[in-house]
């Protein structure tokens, strides 16, 4: 259980996540983060801002970039050190969203692997663009 | 149910949040996200890692600087921008970690607004910082 060590890895890897952001999604983040604001949970208050609806929490959204370091590329073992996130545009109940991480930089003597991340929607518009650091999994630290 | 305006907000202003991280957020968090690192789910992996245990999701501690942007400042109708965040040290079940944003900077010409944020557990330790960039509300567009 353990991802590509820094050696497995090179510029120009990519890997996505996807997923449709449920009501249920926004409304169990709203619990997990505190965030209470109506521009996520109250319809009737959202419906007379810019957005028109209810929009999910732009850390919803971001967490896929996460899952995507986490699980897929490198994988477990990953160390997240920093992520940028520029909020482009908002995520509506019922969007699916896709993250996508890629290679751009390794630096052997860090142990540092620089990703870009975007996420973006079912009709192809960016959502969120940024930049991760990660440190890989060191094969001979993990014991499985 | 509107935050404060960019006229109501100036350098200095500063506004916290803290939350106990429970396993349940975690939990949770990983179905939201998708994450099922088994960093965050699976203590016998855990156990073995630098860490020793399971540790939060990143994202979700990042959650309580938005919680904070977007209820209480600027508050509702705030627009999040940018986040660019630096994990700095892991978050166990247990912690109580609180997230702290202060006003750093003001652009009247873009409307925007910068603001440190930094997130720090019940021993003073710091577990993430960055800074964050805003659109607060404007009165005039909100209708409440």
């Amino acid at each position: 259980m353990i991802g590509k060590t820094i050696s497995e890895l090179e510029v120009g890897q990519k890997s996505q996540f996807s997923k449709t952001v449920s009501e249920s999604d926004i409304y169990l983040f709203a619990g997990i983060s505190g965030d209470m604001n109506p521009a996520h949970l109250n319809e009737a208050y959202a419906a007379k801002t810019h957005f028109k609806t209810r929009i999910a929490h732009g850390m919803l959204a971001a967490g896929f970039i996460s899952t995507i370091l986490g699980c897929q590329l490198p994988g477990p073992g990953t160390i997240y050190l920093s992520q940028d996130l520029k909020f482009l545009a908002p995520v509506r109940m019922g969007d699916t969203i896709t993250a996508q991480a890629e290679v751009t930089g390794i630096d052997h003597a860090k142990h540092q692997v620089t990703l870009s991340t975007i996420c973006w929607n079912q009709d192809d518009k960016k959502v969120i663009k940024g930049t991760a650091v990660v440190s890989p999994p060191k094969a001979l630290k993990q014991s499985e």
